[in-house]
């Protein structure tokens, strides 16, 4: 029960953050690695073919720009990569994501919103979960914790629309 | 070992069959279910909801246009939710890809490429594989098998150059 | 004569202000929903399903990036709904805009401007006034204090211009 | 309880047909107009600013390109104006859809999807049975079988996967 | 030799300014009017209507979002209209530009640059020039003086490159 | 009362061939020139450099692409020029759209919509009729016939639909 | 004086065949490879890491959708990589294009136009032409062919438009 | 072994400053040039048609907007042009982008990311080292030294995480 958060510069390291706060907030050990798919690729690759062996069960990557991190990752893996598209250029992030989302058949990366680090940590967790009870009980809390703070934010909002 | 597949209308069969055969090539069990999340949003939660206590491990939810039904999918379970955008407007798709990418923080859609319904069923593969070694070294298998139809093609194709 | 606004989050009330205001301005009675489609869907659902039996006439719904909430809730009721894509992420709004706009057919959102809260609102009183002559009469009042007002504007941009 | 249609010109009238068969089919009384905002302004404006006058109760406005026909009615009447954005141009009726749903404060247009104008028909109809019980309960039978219908086919397509 | 120049709202004039300026710079004569395609439609129909008689030669319209002005301005006269799209929105100006240059076939408007004030008042220079001898004259000199503008810059800049 | 049409290449000439029709039409004189901005540069700098000792009024530059070809005669010239983007790539024409209309401060090009070769000759006509009162009736002529095409076409459609 | 032409796929061939003739016409010496940064990804390495021993000085790559093939082989070798987007999904080759363009700082990719083959041909002959007269002097003919040609379609459209 | 950069204002020189730093670390004398493809043609015509006689051997062309200063220099040279877009207008450089990288058939522009003049700078040297053994020698470092950057900075990204 182990993850991996891959990203290609510590620049990204603050859109990440969520993710690895996350990922402790279930207790899933992480591992955290700053490799460039470009500049580094030979740790890139060293990373993701032994990954497995390491006792990885998925990996999250992140880039930005002409984001290659996730798919060079998933070409040295078959475990599940799950890119997060970093919003790091003038386009809004757009140029991120369609480079990891639009992947060629065989080789398949689970693409998260732009800066949507959080939620890669979730989807993490949800895999994990599919072998593991108590991480799938831990979900189900997590998504009543949700709603009930929805639910508490709402009330207070409710309160200060009345009192105007 | 079962996955689930949901689409909103049988329109979308010919985009998912890919999906489909890939699924059942790795042995997998499949249910496959037609539902849309705004014409018949009880069957969609339902299906959702309950789709864990059936034995389901993973959902692959395809749609087009302003395509929610991955979303709503999602919000009614945590078991990993795999989202297709199909192209069915005049947009290319963008718009099925935005409706299903941007999911808000907590409840995370693993978005594959437009039209991508092979890749979501490699990637079910993939999450399954996690807990399943003989599935792990199928996917594994299959890999190679992509390498060498690749190195095929390209055989045929150097061949075919130098007679030219 | 009652109409309501529902949003995902809290943080979509600056957003909806001017449309909570001009519902008041023209004495339309508002309950205001804080509710997400993802988080909370069963209280979207509910919500929903029931307000016609609570004499809503029209609902206002607003969200961002993957905007789900409009089409949501027209899936459960078959009230008019008008839809608010709110600018909440990188992409200025676009995502929002497509994931309420392209609704496939049977199940309408009527959307606005992203973050057009306002005409939201204007559009509501639209709705309601073609079964109510004294609001039909403020709507044209409103109009053309809308007039008015452009002319006044008009007049002390030409005062100031001709001061040059 | 009368609707009117208006379209650019002659060429959008396939695009139209839905909407005229579905306020056919909910036994609403249409008025059909083709007149150009651009090339026929004068009419535009006769036909706006009398519409309520002649007892139409919601007006949906057509148009492609730079679509200002929704808008330009819109200025004219405070009835409420349904925009289709019509994909007529090489740009796949995104110029449409921006030119129809970024109406400026004051002046709404309730906008629907790219072509949609079955959708636009039943908005409209939406509008009318907020103050028409009989209409009311026509569109809830009409949710009904949309839903029997998505059923229907899903059954026969069920029926086709499992012969194969 | 009298152009005039419109807009919709006193918020535009920040960016009609180089506008007015570079007309006063060239001594043509210009009317300035402020004036809504929706919520002073009248005023604008006038405005278009009656340009040709007031001995205007061009007509300079701006707008922003669902720009319509310079389009309905134009299909009230058969004076050159140049149409100005106002940055006005989340979406950078690309909606003013769409809603402003891609109109239809009959009605045509000559469109500028996002914000691209200044260059609406140089072209309207350069129609009244094919008719002005003096004017063309000053055209040709201002083109000049540009080009010694972009000289001095660049000598400048080559001063301090080289400094360093 | 000379105007110029040039394109880049001879597969752009079924996109103007309307605009040849219109200004024959008007009875304005016109010369045709086929010179490619990146090609034949030369030819492109003495063609738009002399236009003006050739009696030339008014210039109609159409490109696809990299649309450079109205710019670069912009820069050789202080008459007015008329841009056509033409749709000749796999983005649909926004690529000309965009190298054309963007032009930067003091070389302004009038853009029409894509492929708005018609509306380039009608505006050229506009321009030249500011000096030139029987081509200014001519307009007004024109402007009456369109409107009473869509009237003719409205008919015939409004005979169609109460047939069925 | 050696070329390389990498492509993912042999379905790219015909996409790239223009640069496999001009490379040809050229008299530059070719190897052609085919393989996938993402199916092959071993062999993709190999060929970028020893290009340079193997006496290739220019690398074309060619990819489409999540085109990552050029990023990768400049990841392995400093070489110049010249890139081709090709249009191979819904979405026009933008995906391609901006994931092949928008390289992080210290790895460049130069790029070409959508489908650009031709184009990736002449610009690799040119870089070999900055240590080769000959081949300069065989560019700079092309480039007075190129402008023959389009003289001579010139010449042959406007035959036909005075014969018309 | 000389480069030339050009630019077509001065106020681009902040977007180059790391182009310029950049040849001069590699040791590349750099010829930097100010001349706008509209405003100063004959400039640019000058410049680029000299260019190869001056010792240029590789020429960076920046511009934003409608950018055609790259398309033009090349127009006039067989050198190798590489083009870098710049971030200059409300539509984040998509202008500049698509304006740059569309070039027609024959004139091949080497496109950089949006702001990527670091880039066009080792890409210049990438060129040049073609027939250079010792800059090719210093790309092999740079590149180390690259390589070296991102391990030093993940280091210290590492010591950071494990602190917390």
């Amino acid at each position: 029960m182990k993850a991996a958060v891959i990203m290609g510069s510590d620049s990204d390291l603050p859109v990440l953050k969520p993710a690895l706060e996350t990922l402790q907030e279930f207790g899933i050990e992480t591992e955290v690695v700053i490799a460039s798919a470009h500049r580094t690729p030979h740790k890139v690759h060293e990373f993701a073919a032994t990954a497995e062996k390491r006792g990885v069960k998925v990996i999250i990557a992140a880039a930005g720009a002409a984001a290659h991190l996730p798919g060079v990752v998933a070409s040295f893996t078959t475990l599940p990569v799950i890119g997060v598209p970093v919003n790091s250029t003038s386009l809004g992030g757009l140029d991120a994501l369609l480079s990891i989302v639009q992947m060629p058949s065989g080789i398949p990366v689970a693409t998260m919103a732009i800066n949507g680090a959080k939620n890669a940590a979730i989807f993490a967790a949800q895999i994990i979960a599919t072998g593991n009870a108590a991480l799938a009980a831990k979900l189900a809390d997590y998504r009543q914790k949700l709603a009930a703070e929805v639910e508490q934010r709402a009330a207070r909002a409710q309160e200060k629309l009345q009192a105007n």
